[in-house]
């Protein structure tokens, strides 16, 4: 693991490293920021997935969160969006291939070889930090658009490897979506029973989430068909999903929306995280 | 208008009223809240209607609205569900006839003499407040239940009337449930047609509203499946409704519940309702 950068942020230290994955067959691009509590004890992280053409670096200069993951005492992880490099496969469309990996496991030609963001998140990135950086097993995660959709999906999927979930603008129905069936086609085949394991509307009906979940949507949101939002919200409002789901008028797909509430997100997960993290402890003593 | 009772209370006056209605065809009882702010200046007011059994008293002594309405100045006002008294229709269910009035005009008998409750709520009692007390014309609404239920179809059909709504566990789908399709069918008569004005979601999908709107519901609200919130969660999320929507762990359809979110209603009331009365006066000068 090489460090490419590190900068001294709101009083602790945003990093970008390089690794060579495994799962992926190439060398891959992340970020952390360890607020200064990490300094003296262990911290919890709160993972923040991007969306599509985004890499690790946007969430990490636009999204504002390291002063409130600073203030709660949490680490803050941005992976990249999908392998990317000499020999990786890519499609001249900026939603399929490189930057847009849509956390999927691919098990199609000519993606299966590299695109395993599923797996490169939730084992092997997971992995090299518990490894590497002062934080303690209580992982929260978050992400925007397409990131958004692999919070939501991975979390689903890992319930006791994920305390907290939320996500910005997410893509919650992609088998519903022009953003997910041609991708989910793409990288699955066209079996489209394979397709329901990342479709977060699904995996909510069928498996619920042993927490609450928060979603913040802009309702002037550019993308937001493609999004659909109605379809999440109606699942989980049938499931009794214990959920805050909020549409705000004015806000679009951007960054400014994300950064706008930034904070309430991270105090979201923070809140949960610490008292996970407090009930593990109790349970040691 | 005759005083029935007087307390003082979080600085302000807590005060219950008698009055004939002549929509109503019989007297009627109804609450006010004024806070201390009220001494010097006219202050915007939050209605809130009762669910189902209740009369004006219920919310009055149990939903603790008055110390949030006395820290921001705001009024509160608690009428009651159904008119009531000698010679007026009953049913032996107590989902029909006194203590349920649904907030709709009937138009059949025996119910039309005196169930008028939409007209009761939304011209004589508004018209008799802003006569009798110092309250400015910036009208919120919120309710519990059956309550919510009229609060949310009152304020989408009377968007000049009211700048702001919020519910607390509402009925938002009585034509597809059985708290609803009963009464409308005895208020109204067999033209579903017709019902469809007093069903929040059919007018939210038909109408919209001008602002945001707030709805908290228990996850374990023992009368949920009644209530139908993925019917209205639907609806708000495929309109792009500003809305927050929240489904809380482990609370059910007491007034324990509505208490512990009542601060979070009055705020949510009072931001807008100043937010418009500062507009009216500038507009004014």
């Amino acid at each position: 693991m090489e460090m490419i950068s590190q900068n001294k942020c709101f009083g602790g230290q945003q990093a970008v490293y390089k690794h060579t994955s495994a799962v992926c067959g190439v060398d891959m691009t992340f970020a952390v920021y360890l607020p200064p509590q990490a300094k003296q004890e262990s911290v919890p992280v709160l993972w923040y997935l991007s969306g599509l053409t985004c890499t690790h670096e946007n969430a990490m200069t636009k999204a504002g969160l390291q002063e409130y993951a600073s203030k709660h005492g949490i680490a803050l992880v941005f992976p990249d969006t999908s392998p990317r490099g000499d020999g990786v496969a890519d499609d001249d469309a900026y939603d399929l291939g490189v930057g847009a990996g849509f956390y999927v496991n691919a098990t199609q030609d000519p993606w299966k070889k590299n695109f395993q963001m599923y797996d490169y998140v939730v084992k092997e990135l997971r992995s090299v930090l518990q490894g590497a950086f002062p934080i303690c097993e209580c992982h929260g995660i978050t992400g925007h658009s397409m990131g958004g959709h692999g919070a939501l999906t991975i979390a689903l999927r890992n319930p006791s490897l994920f305390k907290s979930v939320s996500a910005f603008s997410p893509i919650v129905n992609p088998t519903r979506s022009d953003w997910g069936r041609k991708q989910l086609s793409a990288y699955l085949g066209d079996d489209e029973a394979l397709w329901a394991e990342y479709d977060a509307t699904i995996l909510l009906r069928e498996r619920g989430w042993h927490g609450d979940i928060l979603i913040d949507q802009g309702a002037d949101d550019q993308f937001i068909d493609l999004l659909r939002p109605e379809a999440f919200a109606e699942a989980a409002a049938a499931k009794r999903q214990p959920s805050t789901l909020r549409m705000h008028a004015g806000y679009d797909h951007s960054y400014f929306f994300v950064a706008s509430f930034a904070a309430e997100h991270v105090e979201w997960h923070a809140r949960r995280l610490k008292a996970s993290k407090r009930q593990g402890r109790s349970t040691n003593e």
